[in-house]
């Protein structure tokens, strides 16, 4: 008769004990490292990283703790895609653009000019087969991509003398990277590019004439307006999404409330970054302006833009012409742009020309 | 020995057992319920509902499951903050200008005639103070409010005559609600209210001569493009917002990690019902102009637009002349719009207005 109980309570023990390590698995932590691009006090592109980490632990009750190594650490600002695909570090907060060197396939996403808006980026993400196209291009580098967050429309950048006339841009010397710099190049701008902690000097001592950053939220604290009085609107960044990456297996490993909440946390902070920066580019704007009244917002004339637009489309005719998938990833924007576009001229676009 | 061995094992249980209850209670599920406005088949305004509830219950890992009854089933569909203030619902899903007869402070969360566009909004709500005023004034109904979806601009109706001049507007039948149905009868319109089932009917058969309704994502299953050739621009809703309310006690037992993910759901679901119907807008109305290519967009004449803006500031002036606390609501809106615009302008219109 003991002898039954005993083994009853045992067997409640080892039922017990069996219980608990259940649980206990279902609550196991889930450690994760995250390389950034930026430095640490970069925002709001810095930010929307701390936010989606600081968020996925909150909403996973401790569950999920994201460690983040910014550029300072890793000292690899521009090999995020890399680091996360060879397993150095789980997850990435960067741009998917700043790959395209490895990869032109991954341009796209970031920002195309004279493209998509944020709003409408998202919605071709979201809803318009985007974000699909976007994992098609990232899986052969085995990591999942998620948008991460918009600085919105980019200013085209600070200029120290107007740009009237094509010949205005002949020789004329600017620090302008990537896609848009091969744009004005083809225009006669000669392209030079510059570390960033040389610019304000390289500006002020002539030997560039313009240069483009971000928009006045980044641009304010590099002094630029100090110097260039013209800053021009506008046409090769209008809606430049950051990404986060992370490790196809590390991401396969959670559990799927886990992945649910990591995806979650990214979305948000995502949108979260594009209302941040609205809304700190109107501050730092203001302030520009009331401490340097003579600087003055200018577009490029209509020859120029429309020169711009030409050498836009030869260059992604000359791109896409032996590489499918890029061609199918930039139609698909091209066919989006132009239905939402009607409805961003009768929305927004009409309500703003009557109310600025 | 025996029984100092047994004490043991039962000693070893009843931790056991505490460690489970305890485990359990952490795992305790929380059922919610949540009334909406909307009939269950109202996109996109019933899928942010949704999606909040779907999103809550995922990220807990099941432990917040919230219920949702849509207007056909609790038969109040402007009576949520009622419902929810008076605890027969936990939370509610509606837009707080519908309580304007109850409240009117609530009236300025929604959308002001000439007012912020959605990210403009978003940016005066989570940076600019928007958010914290909006907890001043709920807090009088024992509810917290959160954003909880914009449709974006509004369009500002379907009209069977070209309005060309003041005069136009003199007599004219319109169902038009709200504080926008207050400045249009202040131009001389014959305001009516109609029931939504009843509106197409009443347009065919000149009943009316106009009616404002949302916009194409909403209007196309009105059917009014097929009878009404004239869709004028929003000038009146320019980021209509819909929100969530929670009752505060019900809101202050939940453990701190379940509210981290109830707020967080309802931001997430908010800023994707703006994208989800920006993407619907742009494709209904794709399929309504395909459709009837003789639809016209238009814009309100200056004279009409002036009309309207001073009838707008005459309304606020009379409306807050003996109200400190809506005064201090909209004179935050107007600061905030006045910074905020002037970025709005460098940088979508700029660039929107080379790019159509």
């Amino acid at each position: 008769m003991k002898r039954i109980m005993m083994k009853t309570v045992l067997k409640i023990i080892f039922v017990g004990c069996c219980m608990l390590l259940t649980l206990h698995a279902n609550e196991k932590v889930y450690k994760l490292k995250m390389a950034t691009t930026w430095g640490p006090t970069l925002s709001p592109l810095i930010d929307a990283a701390n936010n989606m980490a600081k968020m996925a632990e909150e909403l996973s009750n401790g569950q999920l703790q994201i460690r983040i190594d910014t550029a300072n650490k890793h000292k690899s600002p521009l090999g995020i895609l890399d680091m996360v695909k060879g397993g150095q570090y789980d997850m990435g907060h960067s741009a998917s653009y700043y790959w395209k060197g490895k990869d032109i396939n991954t341009l796209p996403f970031t920002s195309m000019p004279f493209g998509l808006t944020s709003p409408e980026q998202y919605a071709w993400f979201y809803h318009g087969g985007g974000l699909e196209l976007m994992q098609k291009v990232y899986n052969k580098h085995h990591v999942y991509s998620f948008p991460g967050g918009s600085t919105g429309v980019q200013m085209g950048g600070w200029f120290r003398k107007e740009i009237k006339t094509l010949t205005d841009l002949q020789g004329l010397k600017m620090r302008i990277p990537g896609f848009a710099g091969e744009i004005m190049a083809r225009l006669g701008v000669q392209v030079t590019n510059i570390a960033p902690g040389e610019l304000y000097t390289a500006l002020e001592t002539n030997s560039i004439d313009a240069l483009e950053w971000v928009g006045p939220s980044m641009d304010i604290t590099m002094g630029f307006h100090k110097i260039a009085p013209f800053y021009y609107t506008g046409w090769h960044e209008p809606a430049s999404e950051m990404h986060f990456i992370i490790n196809q297996k590390v991401y396969k490993k959670l559990p799927k409330h886990l992945q649910d909440i990591l995806v979650a946390s990214m979305r948000l902070a995502a949108y979260d970054m594009y209302i941040q920066n609205y809304d700190m580019n109107a501050s730092a704007w203001e302030m520009m302006k009331k401490e340097y009244p003579n600087i003055m917002v200018k577009t490029f004339p209509k020859p120029i833009m429309d020169a711009m637009k030409k050498a836009n489309e030869e260059l992604i005719i000359e791109m896409t012409q032996d590489n499918a998938l890029l061609k199918e990833v930039l139609d698909s924007q091209k066919a989006y742009q132009k239905k939402v576009r009607v409805w961003t001229q009768m929305s927004d676009y009409l309500y703003l020309k009557d109310n600025l």
